[in-house]
Formats: C-alpha cells, sequence, structure tokens
C-alpha cells in the first residue's frame, strides 16, 4: 500500500514528507522532502502556539495549514514523478500548537489535552485520498501522554529474532526505544536519556557542523561529573526531559560545548546501560549528521553504533514515516501506541479518517 | 442501526441526545434528552466563543467537552433503558467555538473555517462506539458555508412522490427547506427567510409563553409595511439572515411584540409563495410551541401548517437527530451535504471518524 505522511515539527520550520510503500512485514520510503512554510505562516503559528490568541486564528490557521500540507505533498510527488492516484492513503501529523501530557485541574476535573492543526477534510478534497489525523488525541483519551509515538515504528523497523537493538533519536532532546531480541510491543521501553542538541545548539547556533567546534575544546571533566550526578539520569523510566531542563538557567554552569557534547554522550549510555542483551544502537535525529557526536558515541558504548541511514531509513524522514505507518495501522483498525512508552491505560488505534 | 446524535447549539445551554433507529428508509427516534452543562463548564465556553483566549484553554475545552458529550448519552441511554451495546455509532456535531461562513484575507490566502470541540476520540473511547465529528469542515472545504445541514434531514424526513413540503424552523433566525414533489437533492432550496423568535425574546425575555403578550397586542400596520419593504425578504435565495440584522440596532425603530410576532410571519409567507407546488409547511423550532404564532401562520399561508411532531418528528430532537443522520451516511461513504443550500461546489460525505 501507497501511504504519505506528513508532518511539521516544534521547529515550524515546514512541512516533511515521506511517501512510502507499506506492508504488514516492511516499510520502504520512496520518495522524501521537506516543504518550508511561508514566513508570514510560520510566524503565525508561531504567535498561536501555546499563548494567547483569537478562536478565528486558530480555526483559520487549521484551514490554512492543511491547504499548506496538501499542496505539500502534491509538489513532493510531482517531483518525484509519483502519481498522486497511485497513493491510497495519507497521515498526517499535523502541527501542534498546543501539548499538555500531565492533567491539570479544569472546571473541577483532572484534563490533560493537546491540539493539532491542518484541517484533513481539505487535505483529502484536495489529494482525493482518504486522511487520518489527530493522532495524539485517543492516546491521552486511554491516559497517555501522547507521546512519544515513535517507538511504534522503532519496533516495526528494527525488531530482530536475533538481535536485541536500541533506537536513539538525538534531537534537541536524546530519546531511546529499547527493543530486546524477540520483542512483543509490551516489551519495548522507551523515555528520554537527557540533552540532545539543544545545549550545543544553545552554545554555538544554530548548531556545530559536523561537531567541529566539539571536536576542538576539551572535556572538563570535573563539570561533567558534578552534571552526571543530576537525579534524573539515574531514576527508572518512564521519564520525560523538559526542555526547560536545559535552557538558560542550566548554562549558567558555565559549561563549554566539548563538555556538552559529552554530557549527551554518557548520559546516552547511561539511559542504555540498563538494559541487558542489547548488541546495537541505530542513531537518527540531527545528531546522528554530527561526526564527534557520532565518533563519542562509539568510543563509550559497548554496543555496535549506525545510523538509521545504515539500516535503511532516512535519519531526517523518520516522524513523516512514523505517521504514514501509523496510518496504514489504524487504517486495518490495529493498535498502534506503545503503552509502556506513552503512559496509557491501553493500546488503541490512532487518528481519525475523513 | 440504532445511532445516537449529539449537540450543543449556540445557546451553550448543554448537551442535546437523541438516539435513533435508522435505515436507508426511515428515521425513528427512540429516546430524546438535553443534559445540562455545568454552569462553570458553559461560563467557559462562552468566554472562548469567538473571543480571544489561550490555546491551553480550547484544547482543555475540546477534551472536557468529549467528557461531557460522553456522560451525557450514557446518562440518556441508561434513564431510557436502552443498551449502550446496542447503539452501533455516534454522530457528534461538538460545541462551535467559531464559524466564517465567508472567506477572508488571511496571510494572503482566502480562508472560510469552522471550530467545533467536544473530542472524538474521548467519545469513542468512554462509550466503546465509533464516533463521527467535525460535520461542517468538508463542506466548507468544497467551497461551502458549511450550514445549513439540516436541509438534508428535512429531504430524508418529509419528500414525498405526492406532495410539495416546506419544512420551516422558526429559532433565533427562522429558514426553510424546500422539498418539491418527486424531488432529489438537487431540487431543494434551503434560505433563511428574516427573523423567528429573536425580536419577540428581545421584547419579552426569555420568551412570550404560548404567545400570550403578542396575542395581547395589536399590529402596527404602517410599521410592518415599511419593514417588510426591506429589500432582503425580496432577494432571491441563497440568502442568510444574521442575529445582528434584528438586534440592538432594530429595536430602535419601536417596534411592540405583536407587530414583531407578524413580521416573522409576513417574511415567512413571502419566502414560500416564491414556491410553487407546496402543498404543507412543517413546523419545528422554538416558534412551533407558540400557539399565537402557529394560528397566525395557519392564517396567513394557503398551505397547510402542521408542527414536525404531527409528522413523527419531536419539535426539540430535529438537530440531535440530524447529526444521527449524517453519521450515518457518512459510514456509508454518502454525500450529505446539500449543494443548493450550503453553496459547496459538490456534495461530500462529512465528519471524521474514530
Amino acid at each position: 500500500m501507497k501511504v504519505a505522511g506528513l508532518i511539521s515539527g516544534t521547529s515550524v520550520d515546514g512541512v516533511d514528507v515521506a511517501i512510502c510503500d507499506i506492508d504488514d512485514r516492511e516499510i520502504q520510503l520512496i520518495a522524501h522532502d521537506t516543504v518550508p512554510y511561508p514566513r508570514e505562516v510560520r510566524a503565525a503559528i508561531l504567535a498561536a502556539s501555546n499563548a494567547y490568541t483569537h478562536t478565528a486564528t486558530i480555526a483559520r490557521l487549521n484551514f490554512l495549514v492543511g491547504e499548506l500540507f496538501a499542496e505539500a505533498l502534491i509538489a513532493t510527488a510531482a517531483k518525484h514523478r509519483i502519481p498522486m492516484q497511485s497513493i491510497q492513503l495519507i497521515g498526517s501529523h499535523g502541527q501542534t500548537l498546543f501539548h499538555e501530557a500531565e492533567p491539570v485541574e479544569f472546571c473541577g476535573r483532572q484534563i490533560s489535552s493537546t491540539m493539532q492543526i491542518g484541517e484533513g477534510s481539505i487535505i483529502t478534497l484536495r489529494t482525493s485520498i482518504a486522511t487520518f489525523t489527530d493522532f495524539r488525541t485517543a492516546d491521552m483519551a486511554a491516559g497517555g501522554k501522547g507521546a512519544p509515538l515513535v517507538p511504534f515504528l522503532d519496533y516495526r523497523l528494527f525488531r530482530s529474532e536475533t538481535i536485541g537493538r536500541v533506537a536513539l533519536n538525538i534531537g534537541g532532546i536524546s530519546n531511546i526505544t529499547v527493543i530486546p531480541a524477540r520483542a512483543t510491543p509490551a516489551d519495548v521501553t522507551a523515555f528520554d536519556t537527557g540533552p540532545g542538541n539543544m545545549i550545543m545548539d544553545a552554545l554555538a547556533p544554530p548548531f556545530d557542523r559536523d561537531g567541529r567546534q566539539a571536536r576542538a575544546g576539551r572535556i572538563n571533566h570535573e563539570l561533567l561529573e558534578r552534571l552526571l550526578r543530576d537525579e534524573y539520569y539515574h531514576r527508572p523510566p518512564p521519564k520525560t526531559a523538559g526542555r526547560e531542563q536545559y535552557g538558560e538557567e542550566f548554562l549558567k554552569c558555565g559549561i563549554d560545548i566539548t563538555t556538552a557534547a559529552e554530557l549527551t554522550v554518557q548520559t546516552i549510555a547511561i539511559g542504555i546501560e540498563r538494559h541487558k542483551g542489547i548488541d546495537e544502537v541505530i542513531v537518527s535525529g540531527g545528531g546522528a549528521h554530527n561526526g564527534y557526536l557520532m565518533e563519542r558515541l562509539r568510543a563509550v558504548l559497548p554496543q555496535t553504533v549506525v545510523t538509521s541511514a545504515e539500516r535503511g531509513v532516512d535519519i531526517d524522514a523518520k516522524e513523516a514515516v512514523l505517521f504514514a505507518l501509523l496510518a496504514y495501522e489504524s487504517y486495518h483498525s490495529r493498535p498502534c501506541n506503545i503503552p509502556s512508552a506513552t503512559g496509557a491505560r491501553y493500546a488503541v488505534p490512532l487518528g481519525k479518517l475523513y
């Protein structure tokens, strides 16, 4: 089945499009592109994210973002000469405007909630392809945090009869999906290990290309040891690291970029080492492009370290591929959240179909 | 098929629940109830409707209203001893927070949009019943105004091989659905004829029970004649009357309640008389409970005038029944907007399924 996955992430850069061939055994990425948002739209989305705004703005953005998602898919298909009629299904994550994983008291009830925009009926009517949207709400309705959803893709891609694997994603924060050999979905664990690129990015904006600055410096071992004592790293999962843990307040400790890189590597190692029988670590996310970080991971981790590209999964397309897969699963009415990762009380199909 | 319809209207009073038996020929209302919102929730919804608010508030309200809609259905089913397992499908309109039928310029595009809350995945997971939500977005994606949707129900309920009918709904505004004998959906016309109860309600708040005050007064014929010259009433459809047409500014003409009732009746008559071959007028909405208004309609209209209750449709349950029917149609992948009523370029199935 040919399925398209669409997402715009929290950086609000544009629409990531993945077109995949999916069956019950395999996921093959055929085409991937990122179509940037018009500058004006990006500004409007950022202004409306987790902020005071008018209901009119959210309603209009929902319809507008739907148009842009549809256009991004049409442009990507055209560029790669994939006939739109050959695509049978779309899974669109949309653009998150709000996400509150922990319940708060609201009108006398405990409510957790999330909001993604990018109107599904617009996407369907512009493309003539059935579209799933709203992939996080059902997991939250089942008591989960609505995230992370990527462990399901990691499980489908990397589960092995013979070797235990960790899928490591190094974005702003680093998170791992632990997939023991012969795992069932219930055996999968996923959590944030600690910082990813965000401290390094803050010290060398927009980012330290290939880790050149980090490689040129020296590790401050005294500071590193102190930072590694943070109880977060030693607490058992489930756990979620917030961007605020590594914000301005954190930078006051005077950390340099080489020590920041090492903190990322060492906390990843701490996160992985509590899991026995892991033979291979598969890296995706921006960090997989950082040669120095990969070198340090290979030096520190006892496991084989490869990029997801080496296992056939484009490093930058992974999230868009995820929503193609989730649409495929929900189309077949199969549950596709991983309760051990999201905290949901039970597994449910995700997404609403128009 | 047993289908539940759920809606809370613009008055934000609570959840209207209708449980119906539906097949391709007939719609049978089995149970109907209105479950009021908690006072605090009603206040929060009103404060967030077409207003500045925080994205957090909208996200939380969406999940909370989903819980309340599910609870309203469960309570109604219990009260009427209808097993929840016997209900196969839910159509939930939700609660409108914003609706903009005419496109506006937004980020360089022409965008019309709408926003209904009441999270469908919450409703499904609390009731274990597949739920359709978001019935207005697809019509708008197809170029329509997302309203009125009720003509489809009128068509299904009242179409006849032998007689032409008008379904008249007297809410704040009055609107009619014209269904010629042997009509196809393309033959149906629907539009607002002019005022309904809103002028009378403003003069005798909250409303003139059974039209007693209107009956006790006298018609100001000079004022009435002047008001009837308003070009709106004589313009051909499609047309939509706004609540602002009959607001504070309008009341400055010094109209009394008896003349207001007569203006409602006469403008309905003008709306109907341009359509030939109409034998029967079927009245629903709050106005159908107003004995004086019904008496005047019977005196003025050449057609037979009956309440929808006399044709087997509970006057107050009609909107909830509509969303049960639309869910049933969309479940069968059948288009169920009426383009001549909404202005859509084509007919489409409505609603997203979780």
